[in-house]
């Protein structure tokens, strides 16, 4: 039996205890703490949890892992404060989009006997809270543990019991290849799709264009519509890969640029057809894999 | 009863007729014409036209209406093709993603006592053929007119008609604030599309980073999988608009850049917070209509 203290019971938090409930064979043992006493009593409610606890250093004490839930905006505080309330022997992960950071603090706050290994689950939905909460958010999705240089065995063995429990598929990766790639797939996109939003909403003919757009606009934009606060830590904590990618992305577009004011035909094409290509490929090996 | 011939039968000529059979009361004598002999076999089989005319000449003549559903690339060849055997007083109109140039096509090839006036269904699908075909493809979905300056309202109405009887909601508009909307919403968004892409699959880390791509990118890069040669066509007959919103959104995207540059975490929260809400005001408008 594990002993594992979930911190932040929101999406993430929430579905993380539904599916160690759901999959996990029983063989977990979750207290959950919120900073809202209701969300603490709603997740007890539906399941996903087996103990509400109500104190933060309470819910951090005599455990064998802590899950830390929670925005990566106070994720630094909640390390200082839960930091002397852990066991020796306790193994600190998290579930933030960015790594780099959330390392650095880990490292600089957590005590001696305890071993941080980061995760960051990729799985997610444009709305958030408990109330959205699913035991199989998880299925089938990459969940990267991001161990500091001299992780033991033991902690990486850990985190890697809890991804597959809630049935996603470990992939170890360092904090640097990590935010490298997560800025690519995932930070680069919300920034297009919010500049998008913004770019065509400005328009003195929005009114009428809002009546042209449809499935395409749609998907295209959906990651604007995600939480704002989660969106800035994301572009603070992970700044310069964003930034690079960014400066990548708006090279490939001058150059598409060129080609249709050129009406470069050929070229247009091509960059169309290779694009699609590979957008295929993936898609392909995302649904074999069931991801 | 009306006689309307559609000349192309792919996903949109195929559904227009399916969806004119199912939902146009029997008011609507469908005429089919396919360069391939097959797909108009199959379209009658399936029950999208009546008829189905082998020759171009014949399918043209003798109907009150001509629907071209074809490639805009042939769309120019077709009108000449068509306009000598079209009967006084037949209405032609097409289902391309562009209007400028069609406009100008038709106002200099088709005769005089035959009137045009364009159309643009704002659905699709990234796959095409009339094997994706449906009669609800259009259900709810607005449907651009496009009428050159002096059409009457005989050709407006029927055209109209048309939009109306596959359940669009039909929207009068100039070809040139057609073609300047449409480009904001739907071919910036396949450009970017393309171009995000091209950009992370260049990447040396992509094997890695295609198993963490999930839900975001599937969805921030789906128009990329859309038809190359449309997608090439789309740019060249609509170069100026889409080189002009390419042009502002490397503006805005310059400007958020250099917010996350700045580590200007106000002005980041509040770029997301306005795409945020102006995408949700979109998303409610939309599912309120039951587009």
């Amino acid at each position: 039996m594990t002993k594992v203290t979930i911190i932040g019971l929101g999406l993430i938090g929430g579905s993380l205890g539904l599916a160690l409930k759901r999959f996990g064979g029983g063989d977990w043992r979750i207290t959950g703490y919120s900073r809202r006493p209701e969300t603490a009593r709603k997740a007890l409610e539906i399941g996903a949890v087996d103990v509400a606890e109500p104190g933060l250093g309470r819910a951090a004490s005599e455990t064998d892992m802590v899950v830390l839930a929670a925005p990566i905006g106070v994720t630094r505080d909640l390390l200082g404060e839960i930091a002397p309330h852990l066991a020796p022997g306790c193994v600190v992960t998290d579930t933030c989009s960015t790594k780099g950071r959330v390392l650095e603090w880990a490292g600089s706050l957590l005590p001696p006997g305890v071993e941080f290994v980061g995760g960051h689950p990729m799985a997610g939905k444009e709305t958030w809270g408990l109330d959205v909460a699913e035991a199989n958010l998880f299925e089938g999705a990459t969940y990267c543990i991001v161990p500091p240089p001299g992780a033991t065995s033991f902690a990486l063995g850990l985190v890697t019991k809890l991804a597959k429990a809630v049935r996603a598929r470990p992939l170890v990766v360092s904090a640097a290849a990590h935010d490298h790639m997560v800025a690519g797939i995932s930070h680069l996109p919300l920034v297009l799709s919010a500049a998008l939003v913004a770019v065509t909403q400005q328009d003195p003919k929005w009114p009428d264009m809002s009546l042209l757009a449809a499935g395409g606009y749609r998907d295209t934009t959906r990651l604007a519509s995600g939480n704002p606060d989660m969106g800035r830590d994301i572009c603070l904590t992970n700044r310069e890969a964003v930034l690079s990618w960014i400066d990548r992305f708006a090279t490939e577009l001058s150059q598409f640029r060129k080609d249709i004011d050129l009406a470069d035909g050929k070229g247009i094409e091509a960059r169309l057809t290779s694009a699609r290509k590979a957008r295929e490929a993936w898609s392909r090996q995302r649904s074999k894999s069931g991801g």
